[in-house]
């Protein structure tokens, strides 16, 4: 197991001649480096003074310091916390803390600073009055060669929030019946994900149901939420579970009536592309295009390639979505450690639909998937 | 009512003689400026390369242009978007469209440019190599003196977001039962706010829930999910509904089991204290601090001073917390079109709680409650 400080050691040596401080704010970098927990997001912020300094202040060769204001400290939900931390006071000026600690630092005049990408410009622009001169340079792009290549650690994390994910749609399915909402399922899939030990979903949990009377429709939430599902109709899930700050993603297709010779086949050709693409994630020996194109190329080969409209799927860990991607163009080779989910897709306006998705380890003999329940479609009558 | 063309006038009038370039990447800064909508943000972040474009990109002087990668403008549930609207391509170089675009501007050599505080850092970083000697100044500091002081349009979302909620709580009253988890009332909280029409909840739903056998827990939500709720137990709601845009906090105590002489008095306590809070809500002639001032004062003459522990409240608008906070030190006078969460509370470890939240607006004669059903303790035996 690699260990926080073992993985903030070798963040501090990709620093040197790269950047005098490195700010890690609280996101899924800092989660990476230290443990301190990012909380689930709002639709509506809730703004605080001093939020712009929550986060690790790292040079190459000092201890990472910790800084937060109290309130976040006391109840921002972050976990246990180790090593230096700085609290700022109700009433204390947050420029003046981390003036303190930069001072700390001795860094030259027109230091690069190194800011993850998803930190709050605030930091940017604050940072920019202590440090007139220094040049900004992303964070991220650094530790994304760590972050990559997963440990055993990060997979077995993943491999339970894939096993929470599964129990949780085992029991979505004793609970389907004809002519449910779109909004009573996905209800039903966070309160099981989250009733089987997740502490919300990873992305927002989507359906995407299509059939002869019922158009698919993309991005209209407030009307799809509604719409009864009445027989016959295809039911597409995405959705995963958390553990430990890994984010599953997950999907199977359901059919509300027996499926015509149609949806089987649409659906048989997505399990098989699924299949192929398992097959080709080969560490070493190939590129995240070639797993795209020889799963593609079953759906192609059948008539229905322009029904497959993206990549086949994406590098995931603590974000839902991280490079590499598997998609045509990227001639990344794939390497032991990296996961991606497989993810081909028939989606039709006025027909059937069927997709399949899990998370999958890249290794020398071909993709290892976490998650392999529910091969057959499953029929609710 | 204030058009979005309007309101972006105005702000472009207050960006001349303070910055010759403002970004405002995809925010509730720019949900007010243009109509275009933020979606639900997720857990695990979604990465896509040109994400640190999306946004509006404004001069004081010159049209408004949007720049959108294509996935963004096709699927990200943006909404109507109106004006010079510029597409990245799948393979195009973002860096070359915004040099694009700021060639169009025609800016100084050392421009100043104002950034939302909650763009990402990345955007700051790109722009910072394309114009070197860039300073970056707050935009949101700019825009908050605009979106502080609420127009018709807001107020009118405002209050439909408050009746959603109202409505949503009163469905959910009808499903409490005896023996309940945390996990399933807020579930039904969702649930019941997406089924009137919300698009989720504004921030994480919370119950607060205390009793003599009932410790109450902050910030341990997996362990406090899963306790079966028994009397006599004070369950303490925490949740809002939002309607184009606008987000609402709504607070109301419930009773597992008939109240006791303490319950019912801390009970009457808080709404005595909001009903106080919003007297004092009076534009024009009293400040932040004397509202937070007035409805204190009714709690800590009976003696529970020490348990009302936060703030009275605070702005609310498109964010959930705005400034300015009603709060001890706030002396910012109140006007007509502020609009904050008046919400007392008395919370004990090991005993009953309460409290209770509601948006008013300011006024000259008082505060002016946009939601005030549920005065009575709801009682379920």
């Amino acid at each position: 197991m690699a260990t926080y400080s073992e993985r903030m050691a070798r963040f501090q040596a990709l620093l040197r001649g790269k950047a005098d401080l490195a700010f890690i704010p609280i996101t899924t970098d800092l989660e990476y480096l230290t443990g301190v927990q990012r909380d689930i997001p709002n639709y509506g912020v809730t703004l605080h003074p001093g939020a712009w300094l929550e986060g690790a202040w790292v040079t190459s060769s000092s201890e990472p310091i910790i800084a937060l204001p109290r309130m976040t400290a006391e109840f921002g939900g972050l976990g246990k916390i180790a090593g230096d931390v700085r609290v700022l006071g109700d009433w204390d000026d947050p420029a003046a803390l981390v003036a303190d600690i930069l001072r700390g630092f001795g860094l030259p005049a027109q230091p690069r600073v190194a800011i993850s990408d998803h930190a709050h410009a605030e930091s940017v622009i604050q940072l920019q009055r202590l440090l007139p001169g220094a040049v900004f340079i992303s964070a991220t792009d650094i530790l994304r060669e760590l972050r990559t290549i997963k440990d055993a650690d990060e997979i077995e994390s993943m491999r339970h929030a894939g096993a929470v994910t599964e129990a949780a749609f085992a029991d979505v399915i004793k609970q389907l019946k004809l002519g449910m909402t779109e909004l009573d399922i996905f209800t039903e899939v966070d309160y099981q994900m989250r009733r089987h030990g997740s502490l919300g979903p990873t992305f927002t949990t989507s359906l995407y149901n299509s059939g002869p009377n019922l158009p698919l429709l993309h991005g209209q939430r407030l009307a799809t939420w509604k719409r009864e599902l009445w027989p016959p109709v295809s039911i597409l899930f995405d959705f995963g579970a958390a553990f430990e700050g890994m984010c599953y993603d997950f999907g199977r297709t359901v059919a509300f009536g027996a499926p015509d010779a149609e949806f089987q086949r649409v659906y048989d050709l997505v399990m098989a592309s699924q299949q192929a693409g398992i097959a080709a994630l080969k560490a070493g020996s190939a590129t995240c295009e070639d797993a795209d194109a020889a799963a593609r190329k079953v759906i192609e080969d059948a008539g229905y390639g322009d029904k497959f409209r993206h990549r086949l799927g994406h590098g995931i860990g603590k974000d839902v979505h991280e490079p590499p991607f598997l998609t045509k163009g990227s001639k990344t080779m794939l390497q032991e450690g990296m996961m991606f989910t497989i993810e081909p897709s028939i989606m039709q306006h006025d027909s059937f639909s069927a997709r399949v998705e899990d998370v999958v380890l890249a290794s020398p003999n071909g993709g290892i998937p976490l998650t392999s329940g529910f091969q057959s479609l499953i029929v609710i009558e």
